[in-house]
């Protein structure tokens, strides 16, 4: 639920406060709230809703012009992504999104920008039928966009970051680092229609999440990039890992453009990707195409990397807003 | 739902779209969704719950630094003032707050500010019970504040701005136009605890709006203005209205410190109030010692102001945001 980007990992790396720490400080009381069974600290919040079998979980992203897309990005992506990386945090709970909000804030009125922004928002939301209930548009300083979804899953069986247990074998779907990767060729002025699509039209794995119900012990989408992001996963179920860095699943695209060292940084650092991260017991989940094995759970604390069977350290532990 | 504050109309005034006019043509699709009972263009949307007996109630309100609150307002107010809003929106349609999330957009990440800002928070969920199950921190060029807040009503029983008929009394609930009052004394280096502290602290009336459900036949909350505000329920009635200018409650404060050409203009166009505005048979509310009779629902289209008895113009429609 707590998005960072990449993209603003130069841009702000000298401010001091830990966004993870200063969520958990001043707005995680803790508390039990009848009806609230899981709070902030995972992807989504999970809200019973007792006599109908199910639970709402509840998620909000925002995107910052300038932090989290550049500012030429064209309204219909901004509308899309803002939408994606929602529908990514309801899949890494298992749910099925249901409806959203929009609370839009742009320096102007400008009508074709609208027409362009709502066509990028309802093409993300189309694909998974999530329905438009409200929204308050303002005027600002810069493009702030925040989309609140709500999803839909069975009652006790969303997935939580806090399940995986030592052996349990450590997946990725997808190909990671693309997004990363589209971005800094965004930045550079270079451009690879898939890895650019990638970060800027990102697919969020809503049919897979919902597969890996009863699956998957544990599950994350990637935001924040792999290390982190799966790090997190431990740390919430009292586990460590290791990864062996050469079977993360990279693309072709970038593969043929990137040498060997900046597409690791890419795979292991670059986030955005919004493809999903989780643990399960092998067997269980060998007809989902679309996940690879990296690594495995181990009853260790900490995250260890291999490459050639070598542990290899790196020193970036992903971006934290307020770092 | 959608937060047009007094504050920026003399600042964006020259911007040529209409705010409601935008979201009716870009986001309002008018399409059946399954479980969307009521969509945009309430003070919220109803989602059915099946098998529950309930209907949830989501609203959403952004409050932007500099639009719709001074610079120099303080962080708690501020949040108090992010969460009262909203709070404001689920009381005019007749529902209980649950839960919200808080995406908090800010230019750095100073601790003190977020202690206060988490206090001023707190301070006006905990007075409703409302959790806080998540969130989005992100940083940007200047303060935006969005909650998202969801409610629930017994099913079929929100009160909406449709229900109006003609022979419907008009009522108002506590006094109206302090919160603009306090504004302009704000803005003037002026102050008065009361009306200042009604423009930064606003009472949700949501006590009331629950006991108005069953009761009146409409309802909306007064973010815009009186007149504004009152013109939408009589719209989305399908009917008209005449008031009595002279007995829209005023409180003390505004009476001894403004003239009567003054604090017209901030009762009837001034917003920011977060009172209630609700039609009823007037027999049915005599109990709610809170509402004051201003006026009665007609047959004719459009809203009449009298004052001693002679019809009136005001030539302010109250703000419209990208007017």
């Amino acid at each position: 639920m707590l998005h960072r980007s990449p993209y603003a990992r130069s841009r702000y790396k000298q401010t001091p406060v830990d966004e993870f720490e200063l969520i958990r400080r001043y707005f995680d009381r803790q508390r039990a709230t009848p009806g609230v069974i899981t709070g902030i600290g995972d992807d989504g919040a999970i809200l019973s809703v007792p006599g109908t079998g199910l639970e709402l979980v509840q998620v909000v992203d925002t995107l910052v012009e300038d932090v989290h897309f550049p500012a030429a990005t064209s309204a219909a992506d901004i509308a899309y992504r803002a939408v994606a990386v929602n529908l990514s945090d309801i899949a890494a709970m298992g749910a099925r999104p249901r409806w959203m909000t929009l609370a839009l804030t742009m320096p102007s009125g400008d009508e074709h920008w609208l027409v362009e922004f709502a066509k990028g928002l309802f093409k993300a939301a189309d694909a998974h039928e999530v329905a438009l209930v409200g929204g308050d548009t303002t005027r600002g300083a810069s493009i702030v966009v925040t989309v609140n979804m709500t999803g839909e899953v069975a009652a006790g069986r969303a997935l939580l970051r806090s399940g995986a247990s030592a052996g349990d074998t450590i997946f990725v779907t997808g190909t990671i680092g693309d997004a990363a990767a589209g971005l800094a060729l965004l930045q550079s002025g270079g451009n690879d229609d898939f890895l650019c699509g990638r970060f800027l039209r990102p697919s969020a794995r809503v049919d897979t999440g919902a597969r890996l119900v009863g699956r998957a012990s544990a599950a994350i989408d990637l935001s924040d990039g792999l290390l982190g992001d799966l790090r997190k996963l431990l740390d919430a179920s009292g586990v460590g890992g290791e990864i062996d860095v050469a079977s993360v699943p990279l693309s072709n695209a970038m593969k043929s453009r990137f040498e060997q060292e900046e597409r690791t940084r890419f795979a292991l650092f670059g986030g955005d990707d919004y493809e999903l991260c989780f643990t399960a017991a092998d067997e269980r989940i060998s007809d989902l195409d679309d996940a690879s094995p990296i690594g495995r759970v181990t009853g260790e604390s900490g995250l260890v990397c291999r490459l050639d069977g070598d542990i290899v350290d790196y020193d970036d532990s992903g971006y934290r807003h307020f770092r």
